[in-house]
């Protein structure tokens, strides 16, 4: 009994091993239960891209039929780069001997080898299915057999509205500084008291740096909700702003029409946003991921993004760099993304900075208990939270973030 | 005996030996068996030359008095760069303290030692033995107090003919990546078939992707020659084309007559090639290497050199890059050399990249036992293949690659 | 008794120590027993100031009252770099959640706590003292409760005279390099004899290449002092130059008004030099060090330090590089520092590079013990010397550096 207890306990995910993603790594197995973005359709033209996704070096392709496909970096006969491939006769073609691999992997043709050869046959090259849905392309990287069905995220289905893919971000850090800064709403108040949050009017000030709102922390199916409220304009209301966090790395903000789109007369309709901000989460290694942000918007503004995409242009950085000011991310003041940027770009790796936390970090670390629950019951091999099950395949995954004035919850 | 056994097979060295070339590496140990390229005599100045060879840092020089000398790079005092040095006085003197190296590392002058020191004679530097071969420098690594005689390359001796040596080319990449693509004849009839040897029009298209030569790899006793034929324009005739590889680390190719001067004509002649192009390969470390290029013609055009320099200007690659296209060896296509830079450059070291071989790999299978033999014979302390014996000092070594039309020997 | 001593032995510092600094190395725990330099005050701007000391990340800053703060650079929070806080409200705030730490690293507010929260007096941030003195900050990094007092170094006291305080210097090699450099007189009449040394008309050619100086090398309390005589210019005397390493890592050179100033009839006076240069090394790690260099002149001539940037702006790299000359650091010849730069980067570290000294490198011997021995003592938590005792506070520290002419001592 002690030794399977010994056994047990050495198998359980700390703290530390959510940093780390490769093959193999407590996270990096739960990430691979999941379907994770890869890339985005409209920048995946007629040629082969090289992406490297949770340690793995891969190579994303559209075959001449329109087929997706993403398979390991290097060719498996002598390991040339597939990237420079070409894309025909139903795959991708290594540059150096020819070898032809379908979206699956199979081996089609090796124009070197006897013509009646048996050998291409006996060849799959490692390969990944990819999906589509609403202009992002979806990897499952996982060992299971059959993968659970692709989330129908609900901004990426065709429900009307008007819809955003912004340009993929990169970003030389850590996936989890940026993931886990979501379940931190006291840093909005203060870090970004000096761009959008600060200077928006609405909610009696809502995110105050000296009145900051009352935050709440309910765990969901999905993940984890942040509750932000404060009392309403008339009795018996208040103002209520929600952030979502999906695992295994998708955030959801709702606040986007009165923060960035200045609607104030918007945020105090009891009904709620109209524009769901999804950012889904990639990481290519421990040290870099990518962002997949888009938009969806169901209110009446026509052209909406196009005044979204004015407005976000003036929220340049307010800060004066004077000459003797080398600092690396300065300006960062004035804009959310670079002030982002800097706090979660110097902060190094979770497990590995020293810590101190308080009670408004409570989100964080309930945040931190749902990611190694999730990563623990993945090395269990059950199906860890977030996991679309088969019945559930036609369901739409959605993040109720509700932004506005309701009746009091208290 | 087990234990015997046991010692044996540890020493043994195995494929991924051969990607390491630093001291005391099987692979390593074994290239210090033969005379290898250090530099281009042109290009040695009076001034001296770092340079890094098989993982270790030297510098080569020529004393005043013309004499060559490769030393360890850092003095041996208080290990500053020679580098710096100044080459004055029968020998290299450095920048620090004066002291001063004559070509076999003898300490000559010690300035701030009391005139009647015996330390300066007791000082011996590390040096290698260089030798100057038209045009090419030699340097022998080795710990044998007496090294073998100096391989006489036949395009480096002075028997008539053009001769042209190349500005040497440098790659990141490891040595054998370049070494075995040549044991692998397929490979020019598919990587290259948007370059030269796809262009090409003598010999039925010898070269043709989809009707490629017949292949035969002999071993020689300088390496192994590779064989490649079709049928010939006259019956009892054949289409021949060879290439040579000779250890450690020498290629020879014959066709760059019509390959390169597109001398279809000459091609068809049965005397077969009259232009050597051979290639020295030197690696730095084994993420580097040195290409040192040696052509030698002997046919009856005049300024032939001045005319393939042209011809080869044009060989740029057709390939079309738009604007989305971000790849690092983008374009590539129609270029030889960018072809074989691209494909050896993204395959990862030998031993540690997963491969499937097929039986159009079995020159390159063969190639690899007998690099493997010769330097588990150096392990031995045996004389490798390829090692002149001391009684055939003033043989031609000739690597006796033929192209052109020669009699059926089927 | 047996392991005793063999726990003894193992705790003594050797050479290959003399090159590491960081928390918990030998020399890293000697070098936080003194005060070492952190910055120039006049470069100290209302902004914090990242630097690196000893291995350390920490954070240079003045609050808005002046007082001055040095704090280890990562929050204690969540980890994010106070290099980008807001000095205010008596401290330096963290821009992530606005955490406020004084300059003894106490916590003074936390935005995102409770009003009425114990948490932020129990914070206290990694802090170390640090004071001004004459233009430059000092900071203590040891863990001694009460830091020895800051040595009152003579030039940066405010006792008449003209003084200057370069821009800091960097450099990306050991540190000891550049220290034990002082202790080796020799390179001065090699190494330097291209610039201002060779050039230099005094004292019979002092630093002569064909005729150097008597040397001798003699401990004192602060560290070692270099004497370098000559015979005189009249019977019974001496040209004296002397140098002074002072530990941890301060030089004093004493002969810049006539190597660099060019007044040679000064440095024939009895009375000595009358400009003092000093040299404060401080490690950043163990591969980069700062240079902070301070001059104090007491005698006649007006504006000396014009004047002396003007001639020593003269002091250019003599050399001539050839357009085939790609050699990293040419030229260098004709300029003290560049030849140092040359000599010193190229040399690798103590204790890894192999070695062979002769009797001109006796001082450095010599003043490798001196420091060793010191290092040694502060294992045995003693005094190492130079560090400066209570009783000792109000002393001036000098480094009695002679240059000119005085009675013969032989």
């Amino acid at each position: 009994m002690a030794n399977v207890s010994a056994k047990r306990k050495s198998k359980t995910a700390t703290i530390a091993d959510i940093a780390h993603v490769g093959p193999g790594t407590p996270c990096g197995e739960w990430f691979r239960r999941y379907w994770v973005v890869v890339g985005i359709a409209r920048d995946l033209y007629n040629i082969p891209q090289a992406v490297k996704v949770l340690g793995e070096d891969l190579v994303l392709f559209r075959d001449e039929f329109g087929k997706l496909g993403l398979l390991r970096l290097h060719c498996p006969h002598r390991g040339t780069s597939l990237e420079y491939g070409d894309i025909e006769h139903g795959g991708l073609r290594c540059p150096y001997h020819g070898w032809l691999f379908d979206v699956t992997g199979q081996c089609l043709d090796m124009p070197a080898e006897p013509k009646d050869s048996k050998f291409p046959q006996k060849v799959k090259h490692l390969s990944y299915p990819v999906r589509q849905l609403g202009g992002l392309l979806f990897a499952y990287m996982g060992s299971e057999k059959n993968p659970p069905p692709v989330p129908r995220y609900a901004p990426l289905l065709d429900r009307g509205g008007q819809r955003q893919i912004e340009p993929v971000r990169h970003a030389d850090y850590n996936w989890f500084n940026f993931f886990e800064n979501s379940a931190d709403p006291a840093h909005v108040c203060i870090l970004h008291r000096h761009a959008g949050y600060g200077q928006q009017s609405w909610g009696n000030q809502f995110f105050s740096y000296t009145d900051m709102p009352n935050f709440e922390f309910v765990e969901m199916d999905y993940g984890m909700k942040v509750v932000m409220t404060k009392p309403g304009p008339r009795p018996e209301t208040e103002f209520v702003d929600e952030m979502s966090l999906a695992l295994p790395s998708i955030v959801q903000v709702g606040d986007t029409e009165f923060v960035h789109a200045k609607m104030d007369a918007a945020a105090l309709m009891s009904e709620g946003s109209r524009c769901d901000h999804w950012m889904f989460v990639t990481p290519n290694d421990d040290e870099h991921f990518m962002l997949f942000t888009v938009d969806n918007y169901t209110g009446p503004v026509e052209n909406f993004f196009e005044h979204l995409k004015e407005l976000r242009a003036k929220e340049t950085p307010i800060q004066e760099v004077k000459p003797y000011d080398k600092r690396k991310y300065m300006p960062y003041k004035g804009n959310i993304r670079q002030e982002d940027i800097m706090t979660q770009g110097t902060q190094g790796l979770i497990g590995e900075r020293s810590e101190q936390l308080g009670s408004s970090d409570r989100g964080v670390l309930k945040f931190r208990k749902i990611v190694l629950d999730a990563i623990n019951t993945a090395l269990d091999r059950a199906q860890p939270k977030g996991v679309i099950a088969d019945k559930d395949a036609d369901a739409i995954f959605r993040l109720d973030t509700q932004v506005g004035v309701r009746p009091s919850r208290k």
